[in-house]
C-alpha cells in the first residue's frame, strides 16, 4: 500500500483510567517520529474537540515533558461522553468532522476508549469512506471495566485491578484489628460486568469472604443468610459487591433502599452509588453488628501511584501499534491484546474488526464464578494475576507523584 | 542506674496505621537484642490480651518474617479500645495486671498508641509504684490524626498525609476529565483535629479549592455561597472536609442531614461518616449541578503500599528508643520527636512526661489556617512536607504486598 501523508488527530474518551494517557504517549510518539504523519493534533475532550474545532499542536509540547504521560492518570487531552447519532439519521457531525479532517489534512485518526469509542470510529471511518475521503481510523482500547469484547483484556484494567487487590489486603487487615465484631461492604464499580469486583479475589489469604459480581442475580436473603453465618461463626466479614448486582428481575440492589429511608434521594442517582450504604444498613438491622459501607469511588480509577507496570507497558504498546499499523495501511480495527499464560505470561498486540468490537460487552464467564454466586474461582485468578504484575517507577517530588503539565496550545 | 532484668510485654492499642507495626517492630527487635530483657511478649488485642492471659511469644517467630512488620499495616498484635477504670474508683484491672507482671516477671512494659494509650501507661505505672513492684513503663506514639501533644509529630501521620495528598491529586485530574460541569467533596478523617484534612493541602496545584477543618466554625450558608461562586467561575470545584466539623454551637455538620432525608439512620451514626452524602445533597440542591461525594474511609489509615519511608523510618526509631531508654532506667515517658526544618529538616526522638501527653489534644494552628476557614496556609505546608518524604520499599509478590504472617505463640 503506498504511504498516506497527512496530519493525524489522537483523541481520548469516556472515564479515565490510570493508564490511558500511556497509550495516548505511545501513539503521540510513534505519530511524532513517523515520516508519514505531517502534524501530530489532540482532540481537546475527544470527538467534542474535533466538532468544536479544538485541536492541541502536539508538536508545541517538550517531549520529556511529553512522557511524564505515562505515569499521569486520566485523560490529559480531556475527554466527553459524547455519542455520535447514527449518520442514517443526522449526519450533521460528520459532515462537520470532515470539514475539519479536511481543514487540517487529517488522514489520521486514533480515537482512545471503550466500547462507545469504537462505535464512533466506526461510524466516522465508514463515513469517510463513503465520502471519498482517504482517512485511515484506528481504535486504541482503555476501560478498567476490562468489558472489551474480543480482546484478552483491555488497557486500565490491570491498575485498576492491582488498586482493588491491594486495598482489601489492607483492608482486610485493618477490619480484623479489635477483638470485637465488624462487617465490612466494600463497593467496586462495576454495572454490567464485575471484571473490577472479580480481582477482589487477588487478595488471597486477605480477600473478602464473599464476592458478589452482576453477572448472577443477587438474593437479599441467601445474602444475609451467608453473612450471619459467617459472622456467627468468625465474627468478622467483609463483602465485596459490584455496583451493578441486581435480582432476578433485574432490579439494581442500590435502588433497594436501606431499612426505610430513602438513601436513593442524597445523591438523586443519577450516578450509581450508596449501594455499600443500603447493604450495611440492611445488615446491620439484620446482624446488629457493628457494620461499615467503604466505597471505592473514583480512587479505583486514577490511583496512578499504585499502577500495574504491566498494564502501563502493554497500553504504551497498543498506542504505537495503532500508530503504526496505520502507516503501514491498516483502517478500521481497534488493537487488541492476544495472551498465553502456559509457561509464563506473553502478550501480543493484535487487530481487531472495530465493528466486532463495538457495543458488545464481555463479561466474566460464569465458570470463574462458584456456583453459589458469592465467589470467585481460580480460573480467574489465573488469568488476572499477571495483568496486575510490577510495580510503576513513576516520578515523585516532595514525596507527591510528578504530573505531566502539557503547554496545550490551541491550532487555529 | 542499675540493670532491671525481667521480661517485656509490647502491646497496639487504638486505631491502626500503616506504621504503628514498625514502631513494634523497633521495639520487639532492641527488646530481643537486649541483654537485660529476659524474654519478649507481645501482648494479644492490647491491655486485654494482659488482662485476658493472652501473650504472645516473640521468640517464637522467624526474624526474617518479623522484619515484615515493617510494611506491614494494621496492628499485628491486635488492638483494642479498652478504658482502664481510674483506680481510685475499681483497680480490679490494676490488680489483675500485676497479677500478670508478676506470673511473667514482666519488668518492662511498652504501650504503643494515642491519648488514651498514654493515659493506660500513666496509671498503670503510677498503680505499680504504688504497690512496691518494679517495672518501667513506656508508651510509643502512634496516631494518623497527629493530635499527641509536645511531639513535632506522630508516627502514623506522614504515611496517611501521603495517601491523602496523593488521592486529592488523583482526583483533581480525574474529576477534570470531562467538559461538563463537576463538584466533588471529599470527606476526611478527624473529629477534633484537622491535621489529617489539611493534608490535602500538600497537593499543591492539584489541591481542593476549599478546605475545612474542626478548628473553625462551619457556616452553611458562607460554605454554598463559596461553592456556588467558584462553580460558576471554574465549572469544577473540589471540596476537602474534615468528618468533625461543626457550626458554631458545635453541632456536627454531619449529624445535619441532606436535604430533608434521614441520612443518619443507614449507619445509626456510631461511627462518623455520611457527611460527604450530607454536604453532596445540599450542594447539589443548591447548585444543580452534578455532584459527588467520596470517602477516603480506612483507606486512609491502613494504604501501607503508599507509606511514607520518613514515616516508617521514624516510627521504627520511636519503638527502638522506647526500649533502650527503658533499659538505661528511663520510665514513665513517651518517646516524641523533636524536628528542625531550617536548612533541611533533621528529626531526633526525645522524652516527654507521660502525664503531659495523655489526654491532651493537639490542634492545627490557628495562623496555619487561613482568615475564611476555608484553607490551610504555607506554614503547614512548610510543615508537613518532610513526613510525607521518601517511598516505601515494600517487598511485593504477585504484583501484590507481602505482608508478615506471625505464628503467634501464646505463653501458658
Amino acid at each position: 500500500m503506498s504511504q498516506l501523508k497527512g496530519a493525524c488527530i489522537i483523541g481520548q474518551s469516556g472515564g479515565p483510567t490510570s493508564v490511558i494517557n500511556a497509550s495516548a504517549l505511545g501513539a503521540i510518539e510513534a505519530a511524532l517520529d513517523s515520516g508519514a504523519i505531517t502534524r501530530v493534533y489532540g482532540a481537546a475532550n475527544g470527538i467534542k474537540g474535533v466538532l468544536d474545532d479544538r485541536l492541541y499542536i502536539m508538536e508545541e509540547e517538550d517531549r520529556a515533558e511529553l512522557k511524564r504521560l505515562r505515569h499521569t492518570p486520566s485523560s490529559a487531552l480531556g475527554s466527553c461522553r459524547y455519542k455520535l447519532k447514527d449518520p442514517g439519521a443526522d449526519d450533521t457531525d460528520y459532515k462537520r468532522i470532515l470539514e475539519i479532517f479536511k481543514k487540517y489534512d487529517v488522514r489520521y485518526f486514533f480515537y482512545n476508549g471503550g466500547n462507545d469509542s469504537m462505535d464512533t470510529c466506526n461510524k466516522i471511518s465508514k463515513f469517510m469512506q463513503r465520502n471519498g475521503y482517504e482517512c485511515r481510523v484506528m481504535g486504541i482500547p482503555k476501560t478498567i471495566d476490562n468489558d472489551l469484547f474480543g480482546t484478552d483484556h483491555c488497557p486500565g484494567y490491570g491498575s485498576a485491578a492491582k488498586y482493588i487487590a491491594t486495598s482489601c489486603m489492607e483492608i482486610y487487615l485493618d477490619a480484623r484489628v479489635y477483638d470485637t465484631g465488624m462487617i465490612t461492604i466494600l463497593e467496586i464499580m462495576g454495572r454490567h460486568a464485575g471484571w473490577l469486583t472479580a480481582a477482589a479475589a487477588l487478595a488471597g489469604d486477605y480477600a473478602p469472604d464473599f464476592i458478589y459480581l452482576p453477572e448472577t442475580d443477587f438474593n437479599m436473603d441467601t445474602f444475609l443468610s451467608d453473612v450471619q453465618a459467617r459472622y456467627a461463626q468468625k465474627g468478622k466479614v467483609i463483602v465485596a459487591v459490584s455496583e451493578g448486582i441486581h435480582d432476578k428481575d433485574g432490579k439494581l440492589i442500590a435502588e433497594y433502599g436501606g431499612s426505610g429511608t430513602q438513601q436513593k434521594d442524597s445523591f438523586g442517582h443519577a450516578q450509581l452509588g450508596g449501594l455499600a450504604a443500603t447493604l450495611a444498613s440492611v445488615v446491620k438491622e439484620k446482624t446488629g453488628a457493628k457494620v461499615r459501607g467503604i466505597e471505592f469511588s473514583l480512587l479505583q480509577r486514577c490511583a496512578s501511584h499504585i499502577a500495574s507496570k504491566t498494564d502501563i507497558e502493554e497500553s504504551y504498546a497498543s498506542g504505537r501499534a495503532a500508530v503504526e499499523h496505520a502507516v503501514s495501511g491498516v483502517t478500521d480495527k481497534m488493537v487488541g491484546f492476544r495472551c498465553t499464560r502456559d509457561g509464563g505470561y506473553r502478550c501480543e498486540t493484535e487487530l481487531l474488526p472495530l465493528e466486532d468490537v463495538a457495543n458488545t460487552e464481555k463479561k466474566v464467564p460464569r465458570e470463574w464464578i462458584n456456583d453459589a454466586g458469592n465467589g470467585v474461582l481460580q480460573g480467574y485468578i489465573d488469568y488476572a494475576l499477571p495483568l496486575i504484575a510490577g510495580e510503576t517507577e513513576q516520578e515523585k517530588e516532595n514525596g507527591l507523584p510528578r504530573f505531566a503539565k502539557l503547554r496545550k496550545v490551541l491550532a487555529v
